[in-house]
């Protein structure tokens, strides 16, 4: 992760990235260190490709965090999910994949993903993965995504 | 279609009929012979068989008609939409072929169908089908099912 | 239908009558006579019984029409909707027959009836009936009552 | 269009095409020629590029048709969504192009599509196009998709 | 239980069994074993029969799982649940037995199972499973399928 | 009505009329004179009394016009509405009433009001009046008030 | 309460009892005894007398247990409600009452009742009743009746 | 408080009291006594008067207790809160002292008011209070009230 | 407005104008000229200022338009809303002026526009405009903005 | 802050102030000191500038807090809320800045605000913020604000 003195794609063109691998995740600096928030960000714009039959999956992704001393910067973030667009992955690793990466980068207290993926088979998967107890005094609303109902 | 004075299947134990063909649809007289009405019902637990794979498809449908001299027997109805349980159909042919065995056996004098099958692929596959234009002085009102969402 | 000068039920207790034959129908003159609008009521607590086994039926009614010289006395509608409780009769005739009951006795310009029944067999029936075209220049809103959407 | 008596794409795997140029739409026979009725697709699951910036742009796309001599094959109606994957278009543009492309090939009596597109600057843009007016006599639901509401 | 390394299912053609008995459910190695994540099928496709009558009965299931060392192959899991088609099961004896035969194949380290049945009689029945206490630190939303509202 | 340039409770404190007949509606230039639109006030806060039993009634009620020389004055519309607080009136006459008393203060080019009433007996009364056909031209949004539903 | 080897209902033409003092409500062993599982019976078609007026009233109810040894027998149950439709009894003492007698004839382990009753004077009653604190380790999804809205 | 053996207003003609001062709640004995269980009144039809402006303000409110010897009478319940109509009180002062009044007249074991005002400023304020923590074994589900929108 | 060949706004960094008689507009050629079609723009993050009190208004506007020769370019769009941040409108001024201003500078076809603003004093006002009847074989969705609810 | 004695906003005009940093925040005192109840703000209208590029930013805020000694004058709240209209913030500072202003002009026993903020690039924000953990006995129901779906 780059240095939040020298952001690399916040207010420029950036184009994505050809994989997650080559993404690059920003960070700057928690405005609020010491406090105990939350920051969730919805992305129902995810697409990635199944690893065996190499046809789009899409999901719909709400990732919530407990920022430690960085903030992820919105904009690498976003490229670096749109980055799994030619990237091959099951729905439960990619999920949860996405969690450990950006706790690999950014270091939060705490971190949680609901991945809601679209049917295949008729049979939506979803995966909610989060890193640990959720710390002490934190607000931690249901993300409230409604069931999948099929017809009707 | 049987006669109505000896209905074969109301308040009896009747199983469903091992294929639409052989599905009895029974009737009996229209209690407001020339008053023009809509009668609706509802079936959202409908199931046939994909004739390519075999495998089972789902839909929810929805039969509007104007009855003419006859009502259609609710119980053979339901034996009737039983009976596609292992028939294999294609969705477009199934759901019209259901309007037309009903205007062939109750004669009414207008009847539509939405057959709003659960998602192959992703992908979702309404079918609207109706006998002809509404009659003349008949309150229509949509049949009003929520559009499919996908995700989020 | 009594003279509104002497209503026998309004603003006293009043039982609801043994049957809808017993039951009497109120009336008090219209207050905007000449004037085309719509008067609509919604009963969600409608019951009667099944005229083959005897079990109860419910139904969701809204009644909407335009008066004409008269508006139907509410207190006196609740009551002959209630005579209907030990009564047995279809859903079909029983929703048009309740239009035409109140055609007679009220004479409205113009009168619709949707019966919204609960699923028997896990098929709702809906009948919706109106006593021909809509006369010209009333605003006449869809009922709207949500479609019946069995699980999920 | 490929003949009908040798579909490529159904019941086989199948990969999408390169582009939406080189994908193959196939067809089958119509079942009920002669009879007006809808078929709806709903296809929650698309994404193209922008032409200027080669961002992603994602949309939900309800497709209406009354068929003439053919069905499409859904197989290839989703492969040829799916070639759009790396292809840039203008919202405008890219829906009503759609629908001319599925015209050419199918020659349907009347077609629509609604593009239904994520928001950019926080201003979605929705597209509708239909072919002519439509036939006598279909019944023609409302696509019925929710506003979009910002927050809140 | 097949051993991974041999999916007899996936990706290939493959019919159902013709009893939950005979259905094989297939699993995969868990990618992140050891760590803490639900997984959630919805699954609102599901038929069995009456055990008593014969009739169909259908279901919306839902189930969650905190997968120990395996996941269970989805494919595998839909022709699993689509063996309960000519299988008759009370409603209660049913959703709690697929959850057993889960538990019993993949050696879950939790698992539950939301099972919502039409109406029969007007009256639906829910069924709530879980193995045990949810483990510590898992992240476990609702399962939030909609009230059943009868109508109005 | 008072003439509009000196209207006498705009920007000022204005208590409310003690009934309908001394209330003061205001009126301002129609800024677009010539252009047919339509303008809808939502007045969820509408509450009056039974004039049988002089217990409180309330409604939702919804205006739309068309303006011809005059629009209304916002804030003497409240106070207007606000000014049956202690006035006796029957849902029916008194929904008709505050658009007779508009058409005759505003002298629109047409005028609508849906009166949708909180139920009494169990039954609510909706009232839809209408001062005519809509002009010609006219974009004229369904009010889209959701039906009463009782529980469940 | 009967046997469960002879169920007196069961598969039978059945009246309703006269009153809930006479119903009967049977039972079958439960088929997972020994397992903490919930059983939720949804019943929207529930009325009773008011015991001071006579006349009718209504309620949504919402019944969930764990079974201990024996299940309730549905259509017993529904029976058993259906004989309140001549018993007078206040809303709060209906709903807590039901719950009682099904503890005393099922001996579940827990039972809970949501009693969702229609406006009266405008204002809706609801009774939460439990027979005690939730067994450990039960899942125990909330009702999620909706909020009742009065009108707008 | 009266006594219940005397109620005043229950079944009879009663004009609500001048100011909440002069009404009388009553009460009638708990008919489970020693059984813990909530009730909730939801009452959407309550108006009050600023105390600066004497502007009228609305209210939704909602109402849970746990009896302990009595029950509130539903009708006294409904005329003492009519009597607030000509009663200036602030949104936060006006919806704790409801709660205590009752908790003062009633001794219930528990109390809880959600009071949600209709937008002032365009910022609607809600108020909630309960009487201490709710009693061990009590269940007691969330309100749900939807969230105020705005518009969109 | 602009010529589309030199774009000021689209692609760059631009500053919102000062006013909107300062904001430029900019259009693109129609791609599909000749064909009607309809564009949807939701721009629910409108704010400008009460001309009378200075304070700020809220609105979510929704634009429908068939194109001519030209497309209006989106960047510009939103920067024209954006400059009515310091500008006082009243609503229905401000929502009709609005269409106007786009009739004049990209010479639709037909042009509509519902303006849905926030409530003040509690009621909310919408206005609704098009440029004349829609043209033939237009297909026109309603804009399906919910109704303002208030609370409850 | 001002002295509860001489509020100088309330009942009078009062222009909002250029900046946060200008805005007067005023109190009142609590009219039930030592009493746990909670009061909430919803606040559709609020919009700031992004700090990097000028542009208009727009949340929906909601505001919870527990009073201490003093309540918060709700028309120096909005003031203060309208004060940011020109002022640059991050979504994450901008959110919990307020907060922290809060506290620190009207001491609260605690405080908690969600802000859920309009997408960019496709993403919405939403930050959730409480002051410590709630005080024992406090009713402190979900904002319930729903989650963002995009489209579809
Ligand atoms: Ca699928
Ligand atoms: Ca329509
Ligand atoms: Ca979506
Ligand atoms: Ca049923
Ligand atoms: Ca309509
Ligand atoms: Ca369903
Ligand atoms: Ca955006
Ligand atoms: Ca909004
Ligand atoms: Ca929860
Ligand atoms: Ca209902
Ligand atoms: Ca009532
Ligand atoms: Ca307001
Ligand atoms: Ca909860
Ligand atoms: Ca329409
Ligand atoms: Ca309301
Ligand atoms: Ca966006």
């Amino acid at each position: 992760m780059s240095d939040p003195s020298n952001l690399s794609q916040l207010g420029r063109p950036a184009a994505p990235a050809a994989s997650p691998e080559q993404a690059v995740l920003e960070r700057v600096p928690n405005p609020h260190p010491g406090t105990v928030y939350l920051v969730r960000f919805t992305a129902p714009e995810f697409t990635s490709l199944c690893p065996v039959t190499g046809q789009p999956d899409f999901a719909h992704l709400v990732l919530d965090y407990v920022p430690g001393d960085w903030l992820v910067e919105s904009k690498s973030l976003k490229l670096y999910l749109t980055s799994f667009r030619n990237h091959g992955a099951f729905h439960e690793d990619c999920t949860v994949g996405i969690a450990k990466r950006l706790i690999a980068e950014i270091m939060p207290t705490w971190l949680r993903i609901g991945g809601y993926w679209y049917p295949r088979g008729g049979i939506p998967i979803d995966v909610f993965y989060q890193s640990g107890r959720p710390p002490t005094g934190l607000w931690l609303p249901e993300q409230g995504v409604p069931a999948y109902r099929g017809r009707g």
